[in-house]
């Protein structure tokens, strides 16, 4: 199984080791989490972060937890509680928190064995929806030389290597395919500026990043062939909520004709909600707009409205790609009538 | 005649005086400027910005130079043309650097009274443009709180003084109509969180600010009323060139079904281009995207694509207001089949 080397978060020595994004580019850090308030403080300031590193860090959390708390129900309630509701958008972290807490009556060993299980299973998962997506992108365009839009950062760092959208991304780079990426920035906290640049730096592909707003007047002028975006809830109906400016690029997708593309696994395909209408949106707040790095951007005492997310309604969408199945919105297939398929490595 | 008393640039005692923009809103500094290259200069690195202001700003660069160069036609024609290709998409620019130019042979005085006579014209059609446009608002959303969303800074800053887009909102605040308006910051240059809080502040406007991408999804969640923009240049079919992001809101407001108002006074509608295909779209490069404040927000070398303004077609415009007429292209007007009228104060 081919991986970028980029391990985001893992299970070192008794502990969790993980890289620290607010830091990136400027600095490679790793952070040591021995504890679940620190595993929490971890993930609500988005030291790790990307749905599917999220589920994996609540699991691993929960771990940490049972460690700490074994035979205390009430305060191993209370710290998978926190772990939780860490974040509240995502599914994959309420649910990979629910599976390893499960187990969480056979004891430490088999809570770390599941989380561990979890971390696997979503590696193998990044891998497959590389090669999915790759198939899917190469017969919607079929050119040897695709430029692909994406937003945010769904790489290795938001997984536990390779990602979701940008696995796609590397995969068609490693096929050849590939002749420009077009990351936007992803304001406010700049993950497409931050990290998607310095993974697709790594993995040797040709970039040019963009501000978020130009990516719809840049697919109306035929810079894109494709939109690869990621997921952090999917809804029954194929509502996806995603990073704020998501729905944007769908807009201007649909107004260009170009593809746009949903990549996330089967974890985050949430059954129980109907519609997008049901996804929570957290507002994470004015001091993430109106500064950055220290420095201020706006007037003191400015305040802001901060959607953190948004959600694309699934007749903007051409496709759901996940790491066991292709759902072709645009044919009229939905997450039910499309059977899961085999995972691909 | 009510004003904001935010007066961008004037002539001062023998030179130009004007409010250095860059430096807003940490600093409010005034810029001295006495000679062509300082002029090309300032317009160029956004000192001065907003195709009216820079138009102004021409017109007394041209008085500048026919100062400096007065019997040599030589170098008088090279600064009038530097002056003239400072910034390419504003039309206003090139238009009233030609106007004062016109009377170049009539010597200095006569220049400076053009370039005087174009400053209290573009602050008339500001007053004007608010009383249309608010007019037209309160047709539109018959409601006595309104909320409207506006990009990048239309205010007095861009102006001479109230502006454009945003002489509309200050007018609506003056009825007493207006619940919010919400700025988007506007990467990559931040005119919307640096200058426009800044001036919606002083006019005592309630407002919230929003990452740019924000912007359609908060739309489309019926947050906002009404989209009110500026414009660099109006096509003769109606398209505009404005900052790039407009086009998305457009997107936005369609697929919300909120009216979408561009406001701009007479002198940026260009009947010689046909069309938003034939604008010509600043590239400013990379350096204003890979940093944010003074803080660089991608790894060493990246590069950008970062054009600065966007066109939004004409089909995705309600209505085009300027200092003399409302054009309804919602109900099938045209700038041409739309008469001049009354400039309102």
């Amino acid at each position: 199984m081919a991986t970028t080397g980029i391990r985001t978060l893992d299970w070192v020595d008794g502990a969790v080791e993980l890289i620290d994004q607010t830091q990136l580019p400027h600095r490679h850090e790793i952070l040591r989490i021995e504890t679940v308030p620190e595993m929490v403080d971890a993930i609500q300031r988005l030291a790790v972060r990307g749905a599917p590193a999220i589920g994996v860090a609540g699991a691993f959390g929960v771990a940490l937890a049972v460690r700490a708390y074994d035979t205390d129900g009430e305060r191993l309630d209370e710290a998978v509680a926190s772990l939780r509701a860490a974040r509240p958008t995502a599914v994959n972290l309420a649910r990979m928190v629910d599976r390893a807490a499960g187990v969480a009556g056979e004891g430490f060993a088999r809570v770390l064995a599941e989380a561990m299980a979890i971390r696997d299973e979503e590696l193998a998962a990044s891998v497959s929806m590389g090669l999915y997506g790759a198939d899917l992108v190469s017969e919607l365009v079929p050119d040897a030389a695709i430029r692909a839009m994406t937003i945010c950062n769904t790489g290795g760092l938001a997984a536990v290597e390779r990602g979701t959208a940008l696995a796609v991304v590397h995969t068609l780079h490693e096929r050849g395919v590939l002749r420009e990426a077009l990351p936007l920035e992803t304001r406010p906290l700049l993950q497409g500026a931050r990290l998607t640049t310095w993974e697709l730096d790594r993995m040797g592909a040709a970039h040019r990043l963009i501000v978020d707003s130009a990516g719809p007047f840049l697919l109306a002028r035929g810079a894109a062939d494709v939109v690869l975006t990621g997921a952090d809830r999917i809804a029954a109906n194929g509502d996806t909520a995603n990073k704020i400016g998501t729905f944007s690029l769908a807009l201007g997708a649909r107004h260009a004709g170009v593809p746009f593309i949903v990549v996330a696994p089967e974890s985050t395909v949430d059954s129980a909600t109907a519609s997008g209408d049901e996804i929570d949106i957290e507002d994470r707040g004015t001091a993430e707009v109106v500064s950055l790095a220290g420095a201020t951007t706006a007037p003191e005492g400015t305040e802001a409205l901060n959607p953190a997310f948004d959600v694309t309604p699934a007749d903007l969408i051409t496709a759901i790609v996940t790491d066991r199945r292709i759902i072709r919105l645009d044919r009229g297939q939905t997450l039910a009538s499309v059977p899961l398929g085999d995972l691909r490595c």
